[in-house]
């Protein structure tokens, strides 16, 4: 692989996946939303950025050489699909198409990495969880991502388009400001100790900086059989201990209280079974213990 | 119900939905594709004709009260979608969120009726085919029926948009100017009297007027659990049959030859369970055999 275009790499994780492929001399032109400073783009390994929608006009239109497609552009939030599921549909599904017919009309030869989520299995029937498990999504958005990976089964079975899916579980890293460890982070600031949940919950953590050397190794398995693997280290941890480490590492009292709540159908325990990544010849290269620590630091020193 | 919006209206299917509609006294609003004369509308039960596409905006912009939507827009070739996926996934998938989305914002009680195609069983492992029959799509065409249907399912589930699934197997009827019925007419006529196929694969043929009244009692079940019901008549007959019948009505040889060819993954045998339509409180009121004669002497007639 010479040059790759990431959608959404403007994005939290299109970001790290710019900055991985540049560290290995593969030239990034990158599409997608946000107003990005010339001078900020190089930082993150991106030679070229386009800021359009992701359609299939924006994409014809780029006249660059490319070897794959990481579509990370889309929506990241479960819960606001549960308000919005008309925009979440046309960031998920709508892109995916795009891209799709964009590799089947201009670049039948290239390869497409689609981030999926495992937001896909829900309340999972096993533990841990095989690719193989059945569906049973818990929002629009877990809905939607599983439209957008039988979209790229079609394109590969009719089109010969070669893709791979990864299904990420639980992503961290510095820079992410929402969900549970920046949230943590929040509340520890505003005096909040209790916390919802049992705080036995468990979660399988993978760094952003796996996650994209893990989609790096997806490009060059994409196949017209649209290979899927998780996107996770194999393991779980309870969020107790999240919110501990997050505690020591702000200063604040370890004596973190739950409140016990448990929501309806909400997933209680996640744990990738990783057999098709470790296939591909990949291997995590982060703890999720460091990665807490010095995110809570980065917190601690005013998230710059 | 009082009201109606078709879309589509202007199509085969559509039509004759707007008439049955109208024949009930329901007042019908038409939206989608097609320049249609004002004079012409109101032979086929359409108040009042929106030519334009089928999108949340255009839907959101219309002044109508209305009590169900009928989406009939959309393809319905599946071998076009070999070719065009892109284009067929526009005209079912997105025109089909478009219309859930415009219910859930605007009209959240209303009823959604979708027709879906036994395309989605594509070769089926029983006969007849149940609707929990597994999917196994043999185009574009068929997967982005699944996706339309995953999509309403997806919008009861989480939003409570009702609705109800049509799974038409092969319609027939006046007006159809492509398919099986049409191309033997044109064939003949030709003097081409070999056909492609064994003549012993079957079909379930349903009358498209028996289709909308079936799509009708789909509004009156329609439900956020969002039933769906197969649409033919229950029985198979063989092509070589169809073809006899027509070729007697045009005065041809009845001595019909066939090359015997079977495409690899073409589904042979099609037979409904219609188990649901008839528990919907519907049944056909056409035989195919007098539908095929009054066909084969229209396309006699010059297709008027």
């Amino acid at each position: 692989m010479k040059s790759a275009l990431v959608t959404g790499a403007y994005g939290y994780l299109g970001r790290y996946v710019s900055r991985a492929l540049a560290r290995e001399n593969i030239k990034v032109t990158g599409i997608g939303h946000g107003d990005w400073a010339d001078a900020e783009q190089p930082d993150w390994g991106v030679n070229d950025w386009h800021q359009a929608d992701v359609t299939l006009e924006a994409l014809a239109s780029l006249d660059c050489d490319i070897d794959a497609v990481f579509h990370c552009a889309g929506p990241s939030r479960h819960s606001e699909s549960m308000t919005k599921p008309y925009e979440d549909y046309q960031g998920s599904v709508a892109t995916t198409i795009a891209v799709l017919e964009f590799i089947r009309r201009h670049r039948p030869d290239i390869a497409l990495v689609l981030p999926s989520s495992a937001a896909v299995y829900g309340v999972a029937t096993e533990q841990p969880i095989k690719v193989t498990n059945p569906y049973s999504p818990l929002s629009p958005y877990g809905v939607h991502k599983i439209i957008a990976e039988d979209l790229c089964r079609s394109y590969g079975k009719y089109f010969g388009v070669r893709s791979a899916i990864v299904r990420l579980f639980s992503i961290y890293g510095i820079g992410l400001r929402k969900q549970l460890w920046w949230d943590s982070c929040v509340k520890f600031t505003k005096g909040v100790e209790e916390f919802i949940g049992t705080g036995e919950e468990t979660r399988d953590w993978l760094s952003v900086e796996d996650a994209a050397t893990l989609m790096m190794c997806g490009a060059e398995r994409a196949d017209s059989s649209c290979p899927v693997a998780n996107g996770g280290v194999g393991d779980s941890s309870p969020i107790r201990d999240v919110i501990t480490i997050i505690a020591e590492t702000l200063g604040y009292s370890t004596d973190i209280k739950f409140d016990g709540t448990t929501r309806a159908g909400d997933p209680t325990d996640f744990k990738a079974d990783i057999t098709e990544a470790l296939a591909w010849g990949w291997k995590p290269d982060h703890r999720w213990e460091d990665g807490v620590r010095e995110f809570a630091q980065w917190y601690a020193d005013g998230a710059p």
